[in-house]
């Protein structure tokens, strides 16, 4: 029997021959990174829970803070000074205030047929350049840190074969909704998405990186697409070469396929609260909203400023809402500098923000307030994520959230 | 006997020929200018407090939400959002993510000859362009608000008479730091400070607000300067008229006089936890830091970004710290972008925030944690001002700011 592309990398990371699903294997991690979600909790076990410890290899791991950047009270400023003073004394690569985790890992780090850990659960997103990424708590990181090594329980693949191409007006988050709403929040628990067919050839590593990192939201343990030439190209932009190039074998096992045509996707939300909640961007048009957001590690990159630019040039943002613009990187922000997006943000009244994880996280810039609703290209819109128990997140393209900014409620790019 | 330009503008809001210190007046008071620090409690009082209430004018009202922009937790949203459905309710001017309140106040309000009260204790700025501003309490504001008058106890002038010009690489902060830490933080305790002499006319209306500003840091009142032909160019180029141009009369009453010479003006820092404990920058180098900040009412505008910006240029930011950059406001920042100062900053490693008050009121961005040290532009430093109760505030100019942030500890430019 052949196997599929997470197979292989696992096999490769296992050191054996081949692996099946359900096998429990003990791999070898290329690298890990820890935000400051839990790394200060990860430093604590470090110190507390293990007589004589020891980190296996420096050199793989990667700390990033971006949740709460810059700090916003005395008690994230104490974490964030746990991370850099524990990286300081260990020689970890330590990222502060330059993006969000994911897309300074996918800038500076990954590398196809890599597997790697992360402590945060859209760590899926590396599947955009063939690795296996995937999510894990602070507990299951120390392991790794201290051993270089996990178990792993192979995961059953879903092959998604993707037909088509996105008609102009409509994105990849559109699509990725679209699936999560089709196989439902918990369509794929603790499978593979394996994103393949000719729509994938149309996808850039941008898009693609929207679709493995909302993986996650359907359950997915890792998402990932073949690292194919458009992939690969990227790569070397970026001055990097794989660590080895898998392909699917013609005879893998996929648990199941499904097909989805590119041309039939049209603008869609998530409703509140539920991620799978989506239906026609057109069906919620008029619902007033208080706040928007273009950012995040789904949907906060130069493709993403680039469409909110060109709806935003020459209009304002409703006076009745706040538009927090948001971007992934400092790369990202530099680019949008470069190409004059920001005059045009600042001039329609939107407010940019430093490069962070932002109202996506809900805990320190943009946060809601009592009934409020926000629209969002974050990755989560369940019950008070942005804010106040009773706020409301709908989730949605940058097209439709800035649309919606400019109108002061939701809607789509063509009523504008 | 004659009178102060102080004195001039409480006579003629209390619709009287003359006045002298220790009169209490009643006066109409110009425009009443409140902030998300406290508005929600003068509503809360409006709404809980007063039988039938009504608001006595409310196109003399100006709301500003900048001291925790955007929200970052449920409580300040829900602030804010008291502030926002208020003012719509009533027709106030109401901004929100715009910038630093004083900024937007002299931008876009400030007329020379006005008396203004504002829910802010650093609303004597406004005496830069030859107005009376003064900060009060929500008790006072709410009073102001529902009558349009208040009553007002004449403070007694003192004169501060300039003489010389600033060197190369000494800043109007220095000399305003300078001035405090000679007079003390009680220094002028319910008096007016009124800045004059053929040091003032080398100031600009950027410089008279550094000086105006700080005022309140040694225990002003209000501060001054005549309305002269820089600060009518000034409000001419902001398309606005005075609405009376006072100078103080020949034998007018001063309760004492100072004399400083620029000339003598080196670079000092106010070493914590004390605003005049001021002592010569170059005592104070060496001293390690944690965090940098340009910013503030105090010290926010183009003026500040451009000597941080200059300095910055082929440089980095030291590893070791976050240096933080924050426009005053909207303005300032499209000013940075057209002169390409962000490419500067993002390039060289600091985090540029929005328009917003930021770590100098140490609530919601960039607080400090246990035992570190922030060398920062903002207007006090007072224990924990900036986050943690063991944390240190210095104050000082942008450049010895942005030097101290290029070098890891506190330095002066010439050191670079």
């Amino acid at each position: 029997m052949g196997m599929t592309i997470a197979e292989k990398i696992i096999a490769a990371a296992a050191g054996v021959e081949s692996v099946k699903p359900g096998d429990i294997h003990t791999v070898t991690l290329d690298r890990m990174m820890s935000n400051d979600g839990t790394t200060h909790l990860t430093i604590d076990m470090y110190h507390q829970q293990l007589d004589h410890p020891a980190i296996a290899d420096s050199k793989k791991l990667v700390f990033i803070v971006d949740h709460n950047v810059p700090a916003d009270n005395p008690k994230t400023a104490a974490t964030h000074k746990k991370m850099r003073d524990f990286a300081r004394e260990h020689q970890i690569d330590f990222w502060e205030g330059k993006g969000v985790c994911h897309q300074i890992m996918m800038e500076h780090y990954v590398r196809p047929g890599e597997l790697i850990f992360g402590a945060d659960s859209h760590t899926c997103t590396y599947g955009a350049l063939g690795a296996f990424g995937t999510g894990v708590g602070c507990t299951d990181f120390l392991y790794g840190m201290v051993t270089g090594t996990s178990w792993l329980l192979v995961p059953e693949t879903v092959k998604f074969n993707l037909t088509g191409k996105l008609r102009k007006g409509v994105y990849p988050r559109d699509l990725m909704l679209h699936i999560i709403g089709q196989i439902g929040a918990n369509g794929v628990n603790y499978q593979v998405m394996e994103f393949s067919g000719e729509g994938a050839k149309t996808l850039s590593v941008n898009d693609r990186m929207v679709l493995c990192n909302l993986a996650v939201e359907a359950g997915a343990k890792s998402a990932i697409f073949e690292a194919d030439e458009i992939a690969l190209s990227w790569l070397k932009d970026h001055g990097r070469q794989p660590k080895q190039v898998f392909t699917s074998d013609e005879d893998a096992h996929y648990i199941c396929e499904y097909t989805f045509n590119l041309d039939d996707i049209q603008p869609v939300v998530a409703r509140p609260d539920f991620v799978d909640d989506v239906i026609p961007a057109a069906q919620a048009c008029g619902t007033k909203i208080d706040e928007a957001f273009v950012g995040s590690c789904n949907n906060g990159r130069i493709d993403e400023l680039r469409v909110a630019a060109r709806l935003l040039k020459g209009r304002q943002v409703a006076d009745t809402v706040r538009f927090l613009i948001v971007p992934a990187s400092n790369d990202v922000y530099l680019q949008a500098l470069e190409e004059g997006l920001m005059e045009t943000f600042m001039e329609a009244g939107a407010i940019v923000m430093n490069a962070n994880c932002s109202v996506c996280w809900g805990s320190c810039q943009g946060v809601i307030g009592e009934n409020e609703v926000l629209i969002s290209t974050g990755t989560r819109n369940f019950k008070g994520r942005a804010g106040h128990p009773s706020s409301k997140v709908y989730l949605a393209s940058a097209a439709t959230v800035t649309a919606s900014a400019i109108k002061g409620f939701i809607a789509t790019e063509d009523q504008l």
